[in-house]
């Protein structure tokens, strides 16, 4: 007679959990809408909020439950080509720019569809097949951190979705306001040189493009205490910052007289103030609040008219392991950087704005992508774009780490993103 | 005491009535959408369902309501920005191709707003100041025959909107069928050339573009007593149509190749078999039906290479003013061309499509614009566009007329557009 | 004993003669160029003058000599592909946007392949086989006319590519100066409606595309004595014309505005004063001259201001076929618009510079293309573009004609375009 | 009574005879050229070979002889517009793209011009001014630098420009042809990892962006003893590399499906057989030799698809900088990558084919760009480009050393560009 099978066990209570809240988080930051924001594709860097919705359903369903849920049944085959966002050895994905051109499924049905595959999830997650067990614990990993990736673009592209509205909607008029603020003047905060060790190692999640743990030798340097203020940008300005070229890189200078840019994105100035439009609608400008919505030019030409530099990522996450994690995140319900609540020896590394670095987004050397079409994740953007570190105002807590690695084209500003200045020691 | 005024007449109940009407209409056409639906631009020359639905009513606020209705209060101030199309002589139109970019108002506001619009309509009708009844008659009539236009526009947005979808959805899957109807050999009819009045004179509504009626002189010449079929275009296109650089206008062939157009808009080949995208979703091509959905250029190609030519929009008017209109018109509820239910001596001039001519939408000798900013609403347009002649399926029956002269660039194929073939007599 | 064959009579000697005189004149009119000045494509509509005095060669030699010659040897057998322009069913034409890509074959090479053409054409010309020598006389003539053409298009290319020099190099010194001229006022000239006969017929050269002869039916209406001058317009311009949308096609309105606008091409305005760019270099604009190189866009505005019309393209030809065929043409020497040297009835139509009409450049009713290849030469464009009359400054006097019937896109100003007013009688 | 002053010394005789020597190195390079080549713009990113040569020029002019040349008269005012290239500080450059527009000055005027120069060099180096010798040595050396960078320019826009010829015109028929050489298995040369100290330091011309040499921590490496072949990118191609979105950066897939690319810039498949452009004509394909002409992305790609990955430009230094400067370079008048006479420990570093190295062109820690306009010659364009290193079969043996930073967008492929292997160690 045989023995009985032991029970398989389910994954670990603490991942169904936060399977359930991070997937609910997603839905809350939708709640705001009416069905025809969801629609709307406001440029082709963007996407619709209910393309998002799904896509990020997309992905534990072609990554965890095709492969691993026994039975499973998509809900809509079409799914699998609308969905996709650039996986190209997995499918034909749907020309990224034509996103906006979906009036269907409707948002109902993206709602039904995140059902079906929260439902199919938590059969899954409830009985794992014991020989996958831990593949895919790690793919529900990955899937939650995509996922939170997600709810930070959601907000973005919501802000630019509205922010093209004449009307200047609101997302919500709810927010959390900042704290009042004296004016703070930064300091050099000192660094020593030395050969260091970056990237991420040892236990809890890190995208790939976080690894290997390297080596890397870096001279002593200085880190700016605090972000670059919109007070302080505003004395760029007025300094002739966007009319000088010797300030610019090559393609920036072309890019600011080509489209005639001459602040922050969002920035508009009227009856002679500086407004700014925000996920909680158009309001003044907060002098002491962070920079934000400038590209990678606009960063490092600020950075050159205050004879300094952006600092190098190394650099950045040097300064930023030996800070705890925390400041103007997601969580914090700003949805806006805000001004540091106190002076502090370096403050708000983490949150507030995303922060340009000098680094160029490549591979970490000995870097090895994912394994299959997971590897398309990361590694094929590694050119051409800049790393930008720190998380901001929209950035889950959980989801941002010293070692984290953002990555943009210089160009784009939609972003939350920020700078702060370094120099050489 | 002074004697009572006597009451001050209301405008003529059939005029009450038929805005009632053909408002109403607008809002049935949009009752099967999603909300979803109503929000997307799916090109820039076509506009959101909701843009729609508040530019007509925009229309009455702006030229009837403002100038004549005392005390009137606009909905809101931004929407003269929002809701002008082209009216650059009365303020800034918001750009046409960024219409798609606007969640807000939403439909449910673009809905109040119309029946804001409404409710100040009917207060006027009832008693529109003595000295302004005759212009606000006018007024009224031109705001329902643009009403009306923009009901056949809505019909073939959706249609673009909803052809776009890889899920190819239906707007409606209750149409009414098409009659069965066996092949029907098209014959020659003939009609005497000399000195022909054409436009519009006299009694009932024409566009200013009909006017002046003049003299035209032409020659004798002969009309296909239907339009070209879908087998008949099969058979242009199974002799290398697409191919013959003879067969094509210069713009034409550089059109083709660029674009790779190989078909009519809204056709496709699978499975061997010829399908068609419709208002009723797709469907296997009916080949007896009129070739629908084809520019200037195909149509001009397709009658070289059948020996013939387009007619002009003379000869057009001289033939159709003779029969009486009706046809497969909106009303017809098939919301798609049809083969003719039976042969006749000429059939199908009205209705099913509208017909390419071989004349330049041109101003009439005389012809003069309404005064003020309505004057844009034709003349500025009389420039690159051709003639197109008889209304289509999508065509309300109250719109059309032998003079009614619509007009589209030559590489347009979205509105439900075929042709009738000409000859020298 | 057989009789001797009567010697084949060599083509009328007029032509040979004719030939020679008219291929010389392109020559001559390169005469003036730098070898680098002939390399240049300044635009996509522009090509450089080496490859139009190829074109004109590859045109005989295409369509005279490969048919009619026995034993014709090509130069080089790319020159087929190189130099032909447009005919699609001849074969592949160069990509019209890339001729200034090429440097070779240079220009003495082109010098050469001229000489081995007309060394050919001397051959055929002087012993012509007898079965075909209506048609190639027929074709010699289309060829000359073809190539005055090309001697247009030529001064208009070089005018084109000295203007996008900053150092504003003239072409010629030596041009003949303009009369003085006292300030003249037009007037009205009355011409009576009625049926009119319209286009080519009887001996002497015409396009296919002036043809069939046929009737017309017009109004009464007036013609403006001369065109309208560089004061007139600095009038217009001066009364805001470049910024009131009510004067403008809507095609129109946009483009000035994309494109900025503010003044025909060439003028400039420096240290307070109107100049104008010429086949002179930069000269002080000539008020008394006709206003030149305008759009029919502008054109129209200014008509419009003007509270008059463009004439219809039958209209001007009723008007101008009682004028004798003079005025300031390519054998005036100018090469520019001057003023009349004298008031009367009706002036300049020919000559000076083409004037935009009201008119679609469309077929005639009954236009038979030209037979095979050839046929592409007109007809092909007959969508589009605009009809304008009575030739210009750097016409050839043998190559206009009361019935000529030329064409551009609406939007096109390099030619030597301007206009003159009508209105209804 | 005054001791006479000492005779002001002049600069080196050694400078004096190399600014000779290079600038008649440049006229040499463009002795084979028609007039006509001199003249075309092939594409944005390439400049007329007659600009290069007035550029060159007007780099002197501007740098050298106008600060440092008392009484200097320029040749023409304007030409401070029409060379100046993109130093947006010193004045407005031409526009980079139109610089195919200008005819003249043309090619006789453009050497008058670099003999006005030359004249006033030689006047200048002759007797400068005592004291600013040393800035005056400093900046003839940067001078001719520049014109040796402008020197490979040339080489590679004539190139372009023939290559867009149909005719497949050579550039010179009596190149020295390439030695026989037997297929030859690369095999990997193992280097060892630690701090390196990486840039230029002591004597000897480097640019700003070389310095200042700075450490690098490095792992252990193997590179691989030669570039890849054609024999190598063929197999690459045979097995799909250009099908396959699994081996491609996303920015490159894009690219090549939307360009269509499938193989090296200059191939083209003949009958049958791979043939490729050369300076030398169309010539059959040299398998052994270095593969030339691709992008970035094709070079990442390839590598990917070999298993191995392209080194970093530290990686790269290390390996060359104990080898000797020695190659196929301009001096060995192949003007096209040949294979390598014999196997080697490692070869062909310098000269044949620039290497795609894995950095991004950024600034070395502590960078300072030269001051004044002359900090624009490097600094700004340090975004978006990668590193190559090791110089060409066009690149002046005097000009290259291991530590010159090369630089193009990823995109480009019409520099003599081509790949080397490496590899964890």
């Amino acid at each position: 007679m045989q023995s009985p099978q032991p029970p398989r066990e389910s994954a670990p209570p603490a991942l169904t959990e936060r399977f359930q809240r991070i997937r609910a988080t997603s839905e809350a930051i939708c709640a705001p809408l009416q069905i025809e924001d969801y629609v709307i594709q406001s440029m082709p860097d963007a996407s619709p909020p209910k393309w998002h919705l799904a896509h990020v359903s997309w992905f534990f369903e072609t990554f965890v439950l095709q492969p691993f849920l026994r039975g499973y049944r998509v809900m809509d085959e079409a799914y699998d080509h609308l969905f996709n966002s650039y996986y190209e050895t997995h499918g034909q994905p749907f020309p990224r720019a034509s996103r906006g051109l979906l009036s269907r499924p409707g948002v109902a049905e993206v709602y039904r569809y995140r059902q079906h595959v929260d439902t199919a999830m938590g059969e899954l997650l409830a009985q794992p097949p014991e020989e996958h067990g831990a593949e895919i614990v790690r793919r529900v990993e990955l899937g939650l951190q995509h996922e939170q990736q997600h709810q930070e673009l959601l907000l973005m592209d919501i802000l630019h979705i509205l922010a093209q509205n004449p009307l200047r909607p609101a997302y919500r008029t709810d927010l959390r306001p900042g704290p009042a603020q004296l004016p703070d003047e930064p300091h050099w905060r000192d660094h020593s040189g030395g050969l260091h060790q970056i990237g991420h190692h040892g236990e809890g999640f890190a995208f790939d493009c976080e690894t290997p743990r390297h080596r890397q030798f870096l001279e002593s340097f200085r880190l700016a205490s605090r972000p670059v203020s919109c007070a302080d940008y505003l004395a760029f300005m007025g300094d002739g910052g966007y009319a000088r070229p010797e300030l610019w890189l090559a393609d920036g200078w072309n890019l600011i007289r080509q489209a005639g840019w001459r602040a922050p994105l969002y920035w508009q100035r009227t009856d002679g103030r500086w407004l700014e439009m925000t996920l909680g609608g158009l309001r003044p400008l907060d002098l002491q609040a962070p920079v934000c919505h400038i590209s990678f030019y606009e960063a490092d030409a600020y950075a050159r008219w205050a004879g300094a530099r952006l600092p190098s990522e190394a650099e950045w996450e040097i300064a930023a392991r030996s800070q705890p994690i925390a400041g103007n995140l997601l969580e914090s319900d700003h949805l806006h950087p805000v001004a540091s609540p106190q002076a502090a020896p370096i403050s708000q590394l983490y949150g507030d704005v995303w922060e340009w670095t000098a680094s160029a987004y490549r591979p970490y050397p000995g870097f090895k992508p994912l394994p299959g079409s997971l590897g398309e994740y990361n590694g094929k953007f590694m050119c051409g774009q800049m790393v930008l570190r720190g998380g901001c105002c929209v950035t889950p807590r959980a989801h941002i780490r010293a070692t984290y690695r953002n990555f943009f084209y210089p160009a784009m500003r939609w972003q939350f993103a920020g700078l702060r200045l370094a120099k050489e020691a």
